[in-house]
Order: structure tokens, then C-alpha cells, then sequence
């Protein structure tokens, strides 16, 4: 059999830990392919920076060329970022290659014009590593979940974040604490902005949802809140009520009204499969029309985790070419509008510390009543200077709820909204 | 495009839903598939129980003729047991047709035989529905974990016994309790045999096993323990210890020396993610080299749930036949050995009634070294007549842990061993 030829763009940690796969895992691969893999080139901009165990005659820095050449069947693209990788997988893809990326950020920004070019070029593009590491997730729901109607996805996809949290709902820390000792560790980077900010959740998120809801949803469309507001005070409101603070990717479809893709932090039950993700691993619940309640579970991040899935996805795309056929094509038939925020229907917890007078819980019950909201709950604790009032609402729209909210900032009878957070996932 | 011919033999509670999906999402599957998506036929034992919504003109009780018939493509088993499926599937792969089967036995029995069969017909062979209902669990290991090393499985993969469990676990019910109350819900059928005395799970362990290690295993290599014999006392010691108990599908593999595979019931830390599995789910937890850990968790059973699984196979093996390609075929290239359940490295939960004398500690932990077994904690419990000792082993092998059992039971000072129980899951 003619070897099918991979050329890999980019050897950072992930790039170097596939190379290493790539090369151990020969017989192994050839045997599930059908064929000989070979690599057929590594192009990085730092030729000196090169890890051991990558084939110096291999490495080029001519990206392009390589990701055009004549004898390349399968471009691997783990640069990251939307330039210059954008212009070489479309590249790629219009000389006719398949490819395999891990790039959440350029698939949530510009998935339609890549899925339209592997569609015009009638090659495949494979994404799995981009969203929840190691975990076959993107795979399953396009290909086992044919035929069943996808309603809500919620998702841990942050490792960084998950750690966090999980750090201040295990000892009480404060969220700067927990994110120093995990920039200490190596969970957070020295710039923690793309994770704490959920600007890596909401890419995550959108390319979820544009796989679950065939509808195109770029990381714009996403409603994003990051965990920088998180206290230690929310985390035990949390614990009191059996809950854990996680940080969610939630997408949501609404018949065909339209869909709502949105990131934030969020109060679950305890007792939710979410609830125990501990440490740095991600997660992704589904709730589907056939198959009911479904979750994956795994390594979000890390060289070897990473490359596990871009492997799973090199070898699909190479069988694909050896049996002369390609995968599902990315199909937005949709094309639903995207609901705005306001519209989500949701719950609130709410933490007062209130004037310790008779009267007050009515009033507030009032505010709430105003705005069409309905309390699930209230716990009314400490006395006097300490008064506190806990509430959790019914479902409402996230318009309501928030008006709601700002209502009661500026109420006589509340000194302070002490805390504010989405309830989520009751299943 | 040449329509893709199904043809269904069985038309019980999963078949008719198959059928369902099959006409109602027909437009979804032709975009799914590349080809329209038809129903040849539908083969079943008592056409007078043909439930509702099934087109009668497509029924018929001549199996192997439906099966072997010239103008169908994929045949679709759900029958379940051995014969005649086991006579049907071999007779519609000796007939060139793609193969969806959902039945665990007959995988678990003779799968060598029909993976022989498709391999050597250049068909395909798909089951994703056999295993974990609804969770997509095969595919994923097949496809997705391709390259990486899978070094050991752990499953909840018997709704029945989970929901047994949970109840014994949420109530502090007894286990004949908790099986009339499953039974009085529709969780347990009236003759619950198959699923309490594991030989459901049985047959799931040895599928996994085979799969995940590529190497052939039957139902009869898998050490097999049902919950009949487990007690409130079990689930409370473990909840003493902040652990649940579960019944567990185990598969490991020790490098090349073999495989070991088992079921039986086990105490788990209760924050493992398979701790977390409640009521009637299922949960798969996969370890492997590059991944790491990963979790499948879904509906393990149920019309819809299965249904949708096979679907999935059902668009896969089309999709392979309009291209003119079949799946990975199964290898079993590493024909390893089986390994005695003797040998098997595992813990021990063991609770003993004693004499309530000076020394009694010091003689039972005199009983475990002497067969070179380490004890990571002891508890001693009540005095007098309610003189306990509450024992945790090492790791140490199941031959020396069930030996030491034995000869405690006849030892002098121990009234009784009231509990034994094997500890998992440690990560």
C-alpha cells in the first residue's frame, strides 16, 4: 500500500509529543490504517528550539510549502492562533489534503470558511483535540449521535479554571490565592487572561454548539463571564447548599426559535455528574432527545492527552483516504438565529446583607414578585448588623432575574448584594 | 444515489424504535449517509405482537431469508441470545451484508467467530449497542483511542445492580428490600438472574476486554460475583469510610504477561467519578497511556437509549458501504493469556466480630503477614460482645487476601467475619 504522508505544522509540546506517537506507534497505526503513516515534514519557525526526538532532516520553516507539497496527503496543524495557521489550512485544504487541527480559537472564530473549503475540496477536517484534550467527545456527537436531536450541552472545558475553583471549594481560598498557587503548580500561565477571562471556554463553546445544533456559532456569539468575580463567600453559599461553584459552557437550543451559547460561573448540585470533576479535568454533559443523559469525562490539556486525540484524528483521516471516501461533512443546515442573553431562562442565587428589620423579606419578595420572578428559597441568617438573606429563585429569564438584581442594589432596606450566581443543571 | 437497504430481525421494545427513528429522521440519515436510508424488511417470531407504528407490509417470520435476501445491505440484530442469531448474523455476513448487532451474549460467547466472518467477507461488524446502551463507548475505543494503550477498564455496566445498590445506599435498605422495589419500578425483571448474579455484566466485561486489549476473551474467561450476598452492613462500613459500594467490570492488563477480567462487587472512594453514578446509569472509566483517564457515562438500557446506539452503527456501516469502505476490522493480534483470578492485585475491606480480649488485634494482623498481607488501616469498634475490627488491606493478590479470610473464619478469637469486601478505584 502506497504510505499515506503527514506533514505537521508547528512542535510545540503537543506537536512533539504526536511526532513521538507518530514514530512508536508505526506498525500499530499501519495495521488500523491500512497503510504505512509517514511523516513527511515538520515546519516550525525556530528550527534551534527543536525538542529531542524530532527528526532534524524533517524540520523545515518553509510552512506553506510544506503544507503544499505534492507528496502530502495529511496536514496536522497544532500552531494555534488565527494567522498564519488560518492561511495554511485553507491552503491545505484547496491543494486537495486533509487535516487534522487542535485550533479552538480559529474554529470558533472562522469555522465556516474552512468547513466550506474541506466541503468544495471534498477533504476532511478534523478538529477533536480543539475541544476537551483527550477526551473522544466531537467524534461521538457527530458521528454515534446521527439521528438524535441534541437539546443542551453543558460543559466543563477549562482545566485552569475547574483547578481553581476546585482549589477554593477544597480549602477555602480565596480566588487570587488559588490562582497564584496554581500558576505556581503550572495549572494557570503567568498571563492567566485567556482561561480566567473564559475566552477559551466560549471558542470551546461555540464549536460545541455548532456541532450540536448544525448551526454556525462563532466565539462572539457566546454571552462570556470569567471567574475573576468569584469570592470565597459564593463557593461556601455554594457548600451550604449542597453546591459547587464550577465555571460552565452552556448550550442551549430552543426548538427551532434558535439557540443560546453562553459561559459563566454557575452553582450545580453537588450530587450533578459535573459536580465531581475535581482538579484540572474537563467534562461534558449532554441531554439528547434518544439518548437521554450522556457525559465525558477526561484530560482536558497536556502534551500527551492532546496528542492522543490528533492522533485518533489522523488515523480517521487517513483511513478515509486509503478507502478513497471522507467523513461526515461539517453541515450548519440549521442556520438558527442566536437567542440573546436576556432571553435564557435561568435561576439566581442571591446573598443580601440587608437592614435587620421587620418587614424587610417582604419587601424584598416584593421586588423579586415585580419583575415576574418567583423565589424557590430564602434563608434568612444572623441578626442585627449581621442580617443576611439567601435566595434562590424559579426559572426566569435572565433579563428579569438581572434587572431584578440591580432593582435590589439600590433598594433602602440593602446595604449590599453580597453575592450573585447562576444556578444550573438540575437534572 | 442508490438507497442503502436495512433489514431488522427483532421487533421488540429496542427494534420498534429502531424502526421509529429509521422513518422519521429519514431525511437526516440520507444527508448522514449520502444515500436514502430504506427498510427492506422486518423479521419477527409473532406477527400478531407487532406493536404500533411498524408497517406491516415490511413484516415477515422467514429470518434467514430476510437476511440473505439479494437486495439488502445492513442487517440489523436485536433479537438478543444465541440462537437463531448467532445462525442469522453469519448467514447475512456470508451474504456480503454489513452486520449491527446489540446483543452482548452472543458477542460475549462466540465474537471470534463472527469477527472471523466479517473479516474474511470484507464487511462490517458493529455492536456499539451491546455495551453501555446509549454511551458512545466502542467507536470511541476503537476509533479514537486508536495508537494509545489502554492499561486497564473499570464499568458500571448493569443498570439493575446499580440501582439496586444506589437504593441500598440512599435508604440503608437490604438487598432483597431493594430488589423488590427495582422489580415493583420496572428496574429489575421478575426473574432478576441475569443482572444480580452478573451474568449481564459478565458478558459487557468480556466485550471491553477484547476490544480494549486485542486480544480474545469469552464470558467464561470472566470472574464472576453478583450483589446477592452483599449487606446493609457492607453498605454502611463503606460509607464509614466515606466509600460506596458498586458492582464493577474490571479489566486490566499487566504488559504482556495477560489480561485479567472480573466482576464483582467492590467499595470505591465515593468522590472516584464512578462514584457518582446514580440510579439506573452506566459508566465506563478507561485508563490509558497517553489519554489518561477518561469516562463514558449514559442510559445503560431503555427503547430510545439503545435505539439511538443503533443508529449510530447503522449511519457508520452505510456511510462505509456508499464509499465502498468497511470499519477497522477487530484485531485480536495480541492473543494474550488469560490470568487466574488468583493472581489478581487487589484490596480488602474486612470487618470481623472478635473476642473482646487483650491481643486479639495483634493475632488477627499476625494472620495477614503470615500470608503477605499488609494492612493500611484497622478500626476497632464496640467492646464486649460487640467487639469489631474494622480491617483495610494493601494491595496484595486475591489468592493471599482470600486465604487470609479463610483462615480468620476458623480462627479462635474471630466470632465471625461479618463483612468481606474488595476495595477499588484508588486514583
Amino acid at each position: 500500500m502506497k504510505p499515506v504522508r503527514v506533514a505537521l505544522l508547528g512542535c510545540g509540546v503537543v506537536g512533539t509529543e504526536v511526532v513521538r506517537l507518530l514514530l512508536e506507534q508505526s506498525d500499530d497505526l499501519a495495521a488500523r490504517v491500512g497503510a504505512p503513516v509517514e511523516l513527511a515534514g515538520i515546519a516550525v519557525r525556530r528550527p534551534d528550539r527543536v525538542r529531542e526526538g524530532v527528526p532534524a532532516d524533517l524540520v523545515t520553516t518553509d510552512a506553506m510549502g510544506l503544507a503544499t507539497r505534492a507528496d502530502v496527503d495529511i496536514v496536522v496543524e497544532v500552531i494555534g492562533g488565527i494567522e498564519p495557521a488560518r492561511s495554511l489550512i485553507l491552503g491545505a485544504l484547496k491543494s486537495g489534503k486533509s487535516v487534522v487541527s487542535a485550533n479552538k480559537a480559529l474554529l470558533a472564530e472562522d469555522g465556516q470558511t474552512l468547513f466550506g473549503a474541506a466541503r468544495e475540496f471534498g477533504v476532511d477536517l478534523y478538529y477533536e483535540a480543539s475541544v476537551a484534550g483527550a477526551i473522544p467527545l466531537l467524534r461521538p456527537l457527530r458521528e454515534s449521535l446521527v439521528g438524535d436531536r441534541i437539546h443542551r450541552v453543558l460543559g466543563i472545558v477549562n482545566g485552569t479554571t475547574n483547578y481553581i475553583l476546585d482549589q477554593m471549594d477544597t480549602h477555602g481560598a480565596g480566588f487570587a490565592d488559588a490562582l497564584s498557587e496554581a500558576q505556581a503548580l503550572g495549572y494557570a500561565e503567568a498571563d492567566p487572561t485567556a482561561d480566567v477571562e473564559a475566552f477559551d471556554a466560549a471558542a470551546k463553546a461555540a464549536i460545541l454548539a455548532q456541532l450540536a445544533f448544525h448551526t454556525p456559532v462563532t466565539a462572539a456569539d457566546v454571552h462570556r463571564e470569567g471567574i475573576t468575580d468569584v469570592t470565597a463567600q459564593d463557593v461556601a453559599g455554594a457548600k451550604a447548599m449542597d453546591c459547587v461553584v464550577k465555571i460552565l459552557a452552556i448550550c442551549e437550543r430552543d426548538g427551532d426559535r434558535g439557540v443560546a451559547v453562553r459561559v459563566h460561573p454557575a452553582m450545580i448540585p453537588r450530587t450533578h455528574p459535573l459536580g465531581s470533576v475535581r482538579g484540572a479535568y474537563n467534562a461534558v454533559f449532554v441531554e439528547a432527545e434518544s439518548a437521554g443523559s450522556l457525559m465525558f469525562y477526561g484530560a482536558g490539556a497536556g502534551g500527551a492527552p492532546t496528542a492522543s486525540a490528533v492522533l485518533g484524528d489522523i488515523v480517521a483521516v487517513a483511513r478515509n483516504r486509503v478507502n478513497g471516501a471522507s467523513g461526515p461533512v461539517e453541515t450548519t443546515y440549521a442556520a438558527l438565529p442566536i437567542l440573546p442573553m436576556g432571553d435564557t431562562v435561568t435561576r439566581y442565587y442571591v446573598q443580601l446583607d440587608v437592614a435587620d428589620q421587620a418587614g424587610v423579606l417582604a419587601q424584598v419578595a416584593e421586588e423579586f414578585a415585580r419583575h415576574g420572578v418567583s423565589i424557590q428559597a430564602v434563608r434568612q441568617e444572623g441578626s442585627g448588623e449581621d442580617a443576611r438573606l439567601v435566595i434562590v429563585t424559579h426559572r426566569a429569564t435572565d433579563a428579569a432575574l438581572s434587572s431584578t438584581v440591580e432593582s435590589l442594589r439600590s433598594h433602602a432596606s440593602v446595604r449590599e448584594v453580597a453575592s450573585v450566581m447562576r444556578v444550573e443543571g438540575d437534572i
